[in-house]
């Protein structure tokens, strides 16, 4: 009885693994059970017992004479789920949700996003009680298609002052930043298409291509931007339709896009007819502006993207997108189609808090306290052994080598333990090359507590 | 001159039209300009002067030494784009902009929502007071991955109260009704799987499903749901997927799904392993409330789905899915990939007015406003021959047929040029066998002018 209860869960095991790796799709046939049991050298009769018991839990089910069949949804996004298996703790989603689901207890220099106490909470107080007492239609009518024109008009003046040429027609209010490049690969690309990223890059732009079954080519990142002889033998080789990246402040290493560079970039682009999103969300956090990809191109090739989620509010989900005007119609459009309208409370909101005379004063403050933490938090990691790649000149991220050549998912996983959330290089490396590093958000590790939680786990790992 | 500059308009018109169609997708090689020239009969240099004005206009780009390719993006999503040419009228995209975008001045018994007047405006107003003097975390933080719990649990105790047993952690909040369908096609669906659709049914989902690229069947509804005979062929005959549908009340018709329809539809549903989508954003509407299939089903492979834009406010956007457990958990993924965070904000605004003690004679008085409506427009419609295909027990919408054949489309054409903008019959038909329908919105009905203008539409037709 034990010996056919283990071959029962190995055909089990081999089903749902088939499955997990999304080799069976829903909708996939199994293979007959007689056929089954012939290739794992079993007994039909255990192999029809593992079918049934699999059926039972909804994962296949039984079509009227025709076999079994895989029943949806297909495996899900987790990296770890495909291919080398992956230490979760370097899987975007996995790294994401602990970040979400922390509470305040748990010590987060891993995330990405300011403290609340650092966010606009006066702007957000301010803007919710004057559009209290707003007129009627502001309060329960649908945006207009490209969204809220005054938050357009306002975005095109800021634009403006970067040297981005945009008319309020030619910007799209979104859902948030992450869902402005969503649009954007729904429209543009095909499964099977090829997409650039830097190598590190912001962790959930992986599995957001991961959700577009686009295939993903990362150029590495050096201090001035993408590496420009990869970049061109990367366009030159894999033809890719996009290339995403941050201007301003890139995530994770805090470098900047250096004029020569971006100049180069362009060139090489209009050369392979590639498309390249800019993602800004963190202009605000910029002491001196860096050129702006979409300035030098004019929003001929280049899409430009942003949200207020880092600066104001992360409860308010309000972001854009800035490009050609053709592309914008249609990406409303597909706006449409798929979530109807957008959302005019958060961008009434927005609005208010921005145009609001203290926003100047916050994110002053925020740059200050910002480049504060900075600098003591380099200190602190120094003292323990641990190395900026680079300093950056501002924004909230370090990008750091651990000493030895330590694993730093592993080193993560020890820290999650003691209630520190850390976010290890590997999550924004699609090369896996950057398995020693950590990102620190240095406005989540003001607490002493992060460095002895973290000096302890290196020392055991050097034991 | 101007005969070649006539045929190197014609080279252009082909390839634009090509690409229009969708049959070049972008990056596409197109033929050499030899090739076209010996297909096309025309000279070399005449194509390949066609060839470069296209790639003046950015529609086509010439790649180092291997020719000339169709550039990004995909052509529009615009039904008119594709297929048979069909009047824009009944485009799902060109209707819903038409509504999004009118002012205020025009008159719009075709759009699918109640006047802003009629929605929850003191509700909004008190939940924003509320909300401005909440503590800082509610104003400044992402949501959890599901979401904001306290609404989750509000909507798990609403759902009990429909037979459908839903724990706050089967429960997802989305940005809308539309954008939980979105992420549930993006879970299930691969390009070329069938769907199964109500005919008519609620128009967006065709541009949705378009989108999504599968094919999509309409099975005919009837005053009791969806017809069994023909939903049991459809079933056998194309192995759909998935099939979305509205419980409680129809959209367009207002018909309710029957005890028995909904009891044979599961039945029916269970062996051929169909998921059902019921979307519940009318649920608030009704009088005495429809079976739900989430009831019935236990959520097995019911994913039942609604939102607040139709009874709070359309500025608001909050929606949510509840499905079993594992395809919550991957839902959320999908979630954080392509969108990052939830909106917290508008969640606590939507929380505070749902359980403000307002709420629920608001909706009294919604339902009663909404059946004195429903009541003249049926008298007003019939004194100038426009009968209703049913009288609809509760809710916005009365689906009425024009007399003597009449073609909705055109009367429409005429309408808007008048101001008012009708939604006709076959923008809801996949099969386009409503052609002589229209679907009144019986709150955006109550000016006189509606009537008036449409009179004059129904007289000069049949002039």
């Amino acid at each position: 009885m034990e010996r056919s209860g283990t071959r029962i869960k190995a055909v089990m095991a081999e089903i749902r693994s088939r499955i997990a790796s999304r080799i069976y799709m829903p909708g996939t046939r199994l293979p007959s059970v007689r056929a089954q049991a012939r290739a794992m050298q079993l007994s039909v009769s255990t192999v029809l017992e593992a079918y049934e018991r699999l059926a039972a839990e909804g994962i296949i089910a039984s079509r009227r004479g025709s076999g079994f069949y895989v029943t949806g949804p297909a495996a899900p996004l987790a990296l770890t789920e495909i291919g080398p298996r992956l230490d979760r703790e370097v899987d975007p989603l996995w790294v994401s949700r602990q970040s979400l689901e922390a509470n305040a207890s748990v010590l987060k220099p891993g995330c990405g996003w300011l403290p609340p106490a650092w966010l606009y909470e006066a702007g957000m107080r301010r803007a919710l009680r004057s559009l209290a007492r707003a007129d009627a239609l502001e309060l329960t009518e649908y945006a207009t298609p490209l969204g809220h024109p005054g938050l357009r008009q306002y975005l095109s003046r800021r634009m403006a002052v970067s040297g981005i040429e945009a008319v309020p027609e030619r910007i799209l209010l979104t859902e948030s930043g992450t869902q402005a490049i969503d649009l954007i690969c729904r429209f543009l690309l095909e499964p099977g298409d090829t997409v650039l990223l830097d190598d590190p890059c912001y962790f959930n732009f992986h599995a957001l291509l991961k959700a577009h079954r686009v295939q993903v080519i990362g150029v590495p990142y050096s201090p001035n931007g993408p590496d420009m002889e990869k970049f061109d033998a990367a366009l030159r080789e894999h033809s890719p339709r996009l290339y995403i990246t941050n201007s301003g402040i890139h995530n994770p290493t805090g470098a900047a896009l250096s004029p020569v560079t971006a100049h180069r970039l362009l060139k090489l682009a209009d050369s392979s007819d590639l498309v390249i999103v800019e993602d800004d969300i963190f202009a605000d956090f910029e002491l001196s502006p860096a050129p702006r990809l979409a300035a030098f191109d004019g929003l001929a090739r280049v899409i430009h993207i942003g949200s207020f989620s880092k600066t104001i509010s992360a409860s308010l989900r309000c972001g854009y997108i800035a490009a050609r005007g053709d592309w914008i119609e249609s990406l409303a459009d597909l706006k449409i189609a798929t979530s109807f309208g957008g959302g005019r409370l958060a961008a009434d909101v927005a609005l208010r808090a921005l145009t609001d005379s203290g926003y100047r004063r916050h994110m002053e403050t925020v740059r200050l306290r910002l480049a504060e933490a900075m600098d003591k938090t380099v200190a602190r990691l120094k003292a323990i052994g641990i190395e900026p790649w680079l300093l950056p000149p501002a924004g909230m991220f370090l990008w750091c080598r651990l000493p030895h050549d330590m694993d730093a998912a592993a080193i993560a996983r020890t820290c999650l333990a003691d209630g520190v959330v850390l976010a290890p290089g590997n999550a924004f490396s699609q090369s896996l090359s950057a398995r020693d590093f950590l990102r620190f958000n240095v406005s989540q590790s003001t607490d002493r507590r992060v460095f002895d939680v973290l000096a302890r786990a290196l020392a055991s790992a050097q034991a």
